[in-house]
């Protein structure tokens, strides 16, 4: 059985939400798991001195342009938010903390809390919406609304994305979404096509 | 008849190397021509505060693999330059220069003096270098090793740079390849497929 492809994320980022409306059938059509991750690109921005795309002077204007663009190129419902960027710390606890009861219920969560973001214009940043949102998704794990609530401010729960994030960076990641399969790392939706080759041919 | 398509390049770009391999087919499928801009991505990066992809912490040792890893997927014989990056006056020049006299000898002389920086490691920031890789493409046009050489040194040439540069920055070129098609832009060799779904329906 081949490990698992991680697949890093942040709430904050529109490839990511792209991303994560392909990652598991792609994964799925060459026999693969994914392990989600949810990451804190603000932490990284800090230590690469790189800043979120829409306020970099000049390619800000493109970078909103493109990311209306390439959702229609793929097919996807995309609205830019009325806030943004946000901070992702609240839908991130989220995932985590039903990721360690049952990992299919936190990706279902995540896409929810995405589509809460981009479809929906809700701001997932504060952390009542994005309890709203997770107890609207229906599971059988006692993900309910009050538990999602207490979650985010929960020590354990902080403590837990505090040390994902230190995982991620010290993996490399510095971007979202960013893929690593077999210790081979892809960054951005557009290297989707590399991806899906080296898992069909086990590298090239 | 359309109008050309622009094609902005820096010649320290290696995605803009390889996006130079395929420009003019792409767009001679769909009947257009192309219009080749060598631009100074420099000069951008001290307005967008952005720095040299391998320069960038973190972000860097990834940018190298990509490169490599890129190649190979598009089949594009690339090997890392010893020296890197460089800055691309010399070979902007000498490219707009013979583009006064004919754009088809502009466009074989900066395939020719991409491949001698990025297939042969030759150090084309240089301008003797520039100047014999520029003697070396056989032509009618009177562009021999001297007349290159002469015009990296030209007033003339160096101001017709300038104001080149200039333009771009005030289309919005922010990066490396950078096309336009009718008004719309597209950065990076990883959005040639939407270029071509763009080329092949009148936008989506």
């Amino acid at each position: 059985m081949s490990r698992p492809i991680d697949f890093y994320f942040d709430f904050s980022s529109p490839y990511g939400y792209m991303a994560a409306q392909k990652i598991d059938a792609l994964a799925a059509k060459y026999g693969r798991a994914v392990d989600w991750h949810p990451m804190l690109l603000g932490v990284v921005f800090k230590q690469t001195g790189m800043a979120p795309l829409t306020q970099v002077p000049i390619k800000g204007d493109y970078s909103r342009r493109d990311f209306e663009r390439s959702a229609r190129f793929h097919g996807i419902a995309f609205h830019m938010p009325p806030v943004f960027p946000i901070a992702s710390q609240a839908p991130s606890r989220i995932v985590l903390w039903a990721k360690a009861r049952d990992p299919a219920l936190a990706t279902r969560l995540a896409l929810a809390l995405y589509a809460a973001f981009f479809c929906d214009g809700l701001d997932i940043s504060n952390p009542d919406v994005a309890a709203d949102v997770a107890g609207s998704v229906t599971n059988e794990m006692g993900v309910d609304r009050a538990a999602a609530r207490a979650c985010i401010d929960d020590p354990v729960v902080k403590d837990l994305l505090k040390r994902e994030v230190e995982a991620a960076i010290a993996a490399g990641v510095f971007g979202s979404p960013y893929v690593v399969v077999d210790g081979e790392p892809f960054w951005g939706l557009d290297r989707f096509d590399q991806l899906e080759r080296w898992l069909s041919t086990g590298g090239f």
